[in-house]
């Protein structure tokens, strides 16, 4: 998920989108193998600023000990914003 | 974390600080009992718009298999903004 300024918004939620899913706003998801998040997080490093942007990783070696509940709005398919 | 309109993130983010610690903008983590789970879920249903607003809540029953990784701003002891 990401917190960053408005002006860096779409790059960021372009690239996290070439890997992963959109759920909600500022939220991906997906399968993503160890090199493509390396390339990931490094692609991101190069968008956004240090001092101002923030891009936090949750990393799930399994998916047999986690759930995901959602409340309010639900963003399926959005496929089509950016 | 959560996605809502602008009037009520104020109200979102203290109710979940009850319970939660706050790591981003709009992201909280804690370890939570399941009487307080769902207590705060439905609090949380209460003050969201369903239409407008979105919330998820991932719970992990372990950190074993899972980790985080932050690029960007840490937000840590950002205790007295609200």
């Amino acid at each position: 998920m990401y917190d960053v300024n408005q002006k860096r918004v779409a790059k960021v939620l372009k690239k996290c989108r070439q890997y992963l899913n959109w759920v909600q706003n500022s939220v991906l998801e997906g399968e993503i193998t160890e090199a493509n998040y390396k390339k990931l997080k490094m692609e991101i490093e190069r968008i956004i600023r240090q001092d101002e942007d923030s891009v936090i990783f949750y990393s799930l070696r399994t998916t047999k000990y986690s759930s995901r509940e959602i409340l309010g709005l639900k963003k399926c398919g959005d496929e089509n914003i950016i």
